[in-house]
């Protein structure tokens, strides 16, 4: 089971839509099962810096099958995960990733999204992962 | 003068149109006129491992200003640029990468392809380049 | 809009001359508004390891529009950005680079600073900046 | 013996003005007897992917203490260095890059050069190291 990039469009188009919605410029990036880059967009003005934080929450997501802030909870100085953003080229671990799943459930990729604060990242990444 | 995510979408749009055409499973990437990253699509179904590589050949078009392809010519043994992809983190030489025109004829970024032979994905790119 | 290098030699001519008057001896860096290299120039006796990060420095501000210290009071343990540091290959996120604007208040470019405190880099950062 | 920056600049004046002379835009990077970059600047509209070019092709002169040209010409297939590129972070060995020696004839560094043909690199890059 894997997000075509239909579905991946389709995420990035409902998450540019809430972005817009809560006036924000946002880089938006999603990979499949396998953590590789589907399909990837950067709204005019959006910080060129979180094209690849954008990339890397995706990726951390789907590394770990959780949201990215989950991984950044046990990952601070006494945590047990402390310092695992060193791991595969770098993680993102704040909030702003997310898995996509499928209506069986079952994980077919994940959303990335930076270009706020955390919680506005989020909030347009949980706009593109629930428009599967 | 740089492109917008409205024309990088219009742009890999028609990449995409023209890959089905001629029967073909695509990795398209556009970046802006400081070769940064705008937009990205990898069709179902196509190689991985161009990713990376479409991103590299848009990415060269900019660097250069001109067909990744050209560059090509150029760095074979005994070429006048020989081993150049050895630069900025590692050039795509082989056709696929072309850079985007505004109507003023000014650079506003570059496309990159890859997924197909070297003639199909220059094929593609210039299906892309061209709808703007 | 994009810093012309005349200008970046402006900016690293005003930020030496700074750099002398307060007894310092600095790495400086300026990049485009693409993010990408411009001008560059390391005083006489200033720290080797300054020079990268003089240039991490300029890109982290123009990668998010903002001085590369406000990054890293957000990127500490328990911030919202904590390890924000592993994108990018690489952000420098304590004081020293400051985004550069044009008259129209525009972002164009970025300078960054390294080779003393954090307080004096940011001050001959500054100066650099305010010389557009 | 290491050159200063106040020569470094001078280096890179004399280049600009050559390059001017010529009607070519290029980059041009000065590292010092450590093969540490002391100064860098990119005349407008030069390649973006020249940036990271001249910067290796001066270290390479300075790493080998000989024109980045001489280097290429043994590192063709079936040569003694072949692929010697792939070291130290990847060399440019193509014309472009000289040693730059004081009045004793020590080396004090290295200039390099990219923007247009080898040859044009080669023009400018003299025009640069035989200003000190």
């Amino acid at each position: 089971m894997n997000i075509t990039l239909a579905q991946a469009e389709k995420a990035i188009a409902a998450a540019k839509e809430k972005a817009i919605a809560i006036d924000t410029k946002m880089n938006i990036a999603v990979v499949d099962s396998g953590a590789n880059l589907v399909a990837f967009g950067r709204m005019d003005g959006a910080w060129l810096g979180s094209t690849d934080i954008a990339i890397k929450k995706a990726e951390t997501a789907r590394y770990f099958d959780m949201n990215s802030g989950s991984i950044g909870e046990l990952s601070q100085p006494g945590g047990s995960l402390f310092n695992i953003e060193h791991s595969n080229n770098g993680l993102i671990t704040f909030p702003g990733g997310i898995p996509i799943k499928n209506k069986q459930d079952e994980i077919i990729g994940a959303i990335g999204v930076s270009g706020s604060s955390v919680e506005n990242d989020h909030t347009v990444a949980e706009a593109g992962a629930s428009a599967i």
